[in-house]
């Protein structure tokens, strides 16, 4: 099925009306459209056609923008490429994905020249004032772009999404979270990452303006949310934590939406905002699902706290097992493979349901709440045991600030859950046990408490349960509680 | 491709948002789901089946929307019957279809007993508390519904309406108009009608309440309007005008769209909508595009006078010749075709147009003008002649209530405009041609002009030319002005 080509359709639709904002210059559709049209005459002529896969390595800035919707009028996939990765890796990607060249902006030249593989381009000074004539139509099946995950095991796989995958996203996401003339959607998340390349689809479809932060700069987040030029911005928890730890003050009661992702947020948090009218949408989603597919609301953000919601209106969920068990998604968002991966295909996609390799139940009335990445499991003596419940229980207690779970190997049950906590006053390890097993089943009383000055966390403020395992395998002298406990 | 039913999907997503308000009774999507199940399972127990085709017959009434939707979970397709057609006209629709069943409510068993070729259903009578399992998924290419329109020749024509058709509609719609939490559509306009219709589609695809008139009573309208009970109202010219007439005060700032619909808006009600702050969206849409297409914003109300606006994001549309000439139109919202009819599908449908036989031109800017339905064109001495252009001059006079324009045969010039006023005060002929004279090129001003008490106005209130035609004809004492202008 075939669609106009969204960008040259939104600058036919709306011209005049903004389409981008950074810093302190701002971009018409009809600006942006021509902005892009440059760059595709560029890029062309440089030998990029139709069909072929270019990766993309640039910041937050506007001419990536550009790129970005000037390969969409080439017809030419874009590999969006995390910065914070390696030349290695870099190569790795582009030669998995088969790219004929590389794009990169002026902070990525080094990173860029140290890659030999495929010839690649700045795309500053790729401009040119030159006719191009774009193309009139998208199909929805064709490949829009690749991102690249990283699975519980291996090499990172390409995720293709198509046109059709973003626009469900974006359609799913207006009949959930609404479309408003005034809305302006603060981007301060990498644009190589599907939560924020989904806002620039979002923009062309809707004709909707995007206000760009090339850095997550909490001082200027946060006075563009009171100042109202933002109405909705995309957040994970450790982002919106500092926001609301600096902010004075309220935000402007145009902001409508603060759409949070990347896992449950604490209650705390979630309380926190409540106290200062910060209208909070926590959202489940992936790479995969081209963006959200899960979505709670804010008038269940307390009564609901730790679910995601429901899924989008085109969307569906269900669980693979009788209670708990992996989170299966279906929808028109859902991607429809892992590029040049036949084997992981085949295990990812049964019956037309994507497993999303993560834990989760829905219940009763049909919230999903995402208990855990299936790498984190722990398997004792046949029962299944997720970190994330034990470490909610523990971060009950009072004088426990964090907590962090793993499995570690038990000669008897195979596996047994060790606990990493962080206090603030002294606590013992048989206080901590004695609490958790007023709480838990036996089986899931962790075995081991080991008291922590901080947890491994990583830029964007997960728990990195790996590193507590290398913690656990550097120190030998574990004390075992209650043995029998088991 | 596969979408979830919707309204389960809707009832299960948002059970306790209100979906309908009825007179002094409303219902929220789990009510309004479990008295579709108990439809749909007296339905069933009627015979009713998947893939077949039922004729409903009923009002603006709860119990309408109930089989209407009672019908999308069987999965049979609904017939949508304008009720001011005569049993044989129904029967003869009926028969084309292949219809097994004809479903009525309290205000047609008279009309539904005079059918005898198809068995007939109350549906007031049939909700049975029986346990109906739905449907989990609809097909979007599968057919919902069946509307008839009369072309321009020859028996009237099913059109076939997908549920993708709806889909792509209510999706178009919402990134051309938004949608708010708090949005509630009023509407009277007929649910048989596809302005009526889209309008329940919107409702379980966006979860929006319908505030559901069973007539246009114009008090009831603009006190709701007033209430700000009501954000959205679907209106054409007449219903608009009597609305603006009867108004005193101002509807409430919540109001924030009239979407007009049934052709180009004289230029005095739309300088009267601006005064009253009546945020007027001038539409263009057909049966067989399963509600608007092209569809102008406020802001353009009035610089771009006549006009219907751009097409929705989704859609494309074009001329059919150089400057004016037959509008062609394509997007996911068009009908697959016309129920058994190759012939008028081939005539119809070519290399993806959609061939509305509506005359139109396109502006520079892109915005469309809607000349005339080409049935209605006046070919006067080899000048085309557009009955809408001299109706809207007609109406600018400030004694003219209302105008119809039609061709009558000419010696002189094979036809010449003829028109038909409705005023407020006396007014003579030779007054009236003058007023146009000073307007209109000579060869446009009506040769005629036969005052009348109203003008004949089909359900929607949409002009009916042919009836006009029916009156000249009926009446030969006509007498010609000044025969020496043409």
């Amino acid at each position: 099925m075939n669609i106009p080509n969204w960008l040259k359709q939104r600058a036919f639709l709306t011209p005049e009306r903004t389409a981008l904002v950074f810093e302190q210059t701002s971009w018409t559709f009809a600006e942006l459209y021509n902005e892009t049209l440059k760059t595709a005459s560029a890029l062309r002529g440089s030998g990029i056609q139709k069909g072929g896969f270019c990766g993309i390595l640039a910041g937050n800035r506007p001419e990536t923008i550009f790129t970005i919707y000037a390969l969409q009028q080439i017809g030419a996939v874009a590999i969006l490429l995390n910065s914070r990765l390696t030349a290695d890796e870099i190569e790795w990607q582009l030669h998995d994905a088969g790219a004929s060249h590389l794009l990169f902006d002026a902070h990525h030249e080094q990173k860029a020249a140290a890659i030999s593989s495929v010839p690649s381009l700045s795309i500053v000074e790729n401009t040119v004032d030159r006719l191009f004539n774009p193309r009139d139509i998208y199909s929805l099946d064709e490949t829009c772009s690749i991102m690249y995950t990283s699975g519980t095991t291996g090499r990172p796989k390409g995720v293709i999404q198509t046109y059709g995958n973003h626009y469900a996203s974006a359609t799913g996401s207006a009949f959930n979270l609404g479309i408003h003339s005034d809305d302006s959607w603060l981007c301060a998340v990498p644009l190589f990452h599907i939560s924020g390349y989904s806002i620039l689809m979002k923009s062309v479809i809707y004709g909707m303006e995007i206000h760009l932060f090339e850095k997550f700069d909490v001082a200027g987040v946060n006075k563009a949310l009171k100042s109202g030029d933002v109405t909705i911005m995309s957040v994970v928890t450790a982002m919106l934590s500092v926001m609301v730890n600096e902010l004075t003050g309220k935000y402007s009661p145009r902001f409508r939406c603060m759409l949070l992702g990347g896992g449950p947020a604490p209650a705390p948090l979630l309380e926190e905002c409540r106290k200062n009218d910060i209208p909070v949408f926590q959202t489940y989603g992936m790479t995969e699902t081209s963006s959200q597919i899960v979505t709670l609301s804010p008038e269940y953000a307390l009564t609901k706290l730790g679910s995601a919601g429901k899924p989008l209106f085109p969307c569906t969920i269900k669980i693979d097992g009788e209670n708990e068990g992996e989170i299966l998604v279906s929808g028109p968002n859902v991607t429809p493979g892992y590029l040049h991966r036949p084997e992981a295909n085949e295990q990812a996609f049964q019956n037309g349901w994507f497993h999303t390799g993560d834990i989760g139940r829905i219940d009763e009335a049909g919230f999903l709440y995402v208990l855990d990445r299936r790498s984190d499991l722990i398997i004792s003596g046949g029962e299944n045991i997720y970190p994330a419940e034990i470490e909610s229980v523990l971060t009950e207690h009072e004088a426990v600030k964090e907590a962090g779970v793993i499995g570690v190997p038990d000669k008897k049950w195979g596996s047994v859950p060790a606990a990493f906590y962080v206090t603030e006053r002294p606590l013992s390890s048989d206080e901590l046990a004695a609490f958790c097993r007023g709480k838990l089943a036996r089986y899931k009383v962790p075995a081991y408490f080991i008291q922590v000055e901080e947890l491994p966390r990583n830029a964007s403020n997960k728990l990195l349960r790996r590193e507590l395992g290398a913690k656990w395998r550097d120190d030998h002298a574990h004390k075992k509680i209650d043995d029998a406990s088991n």
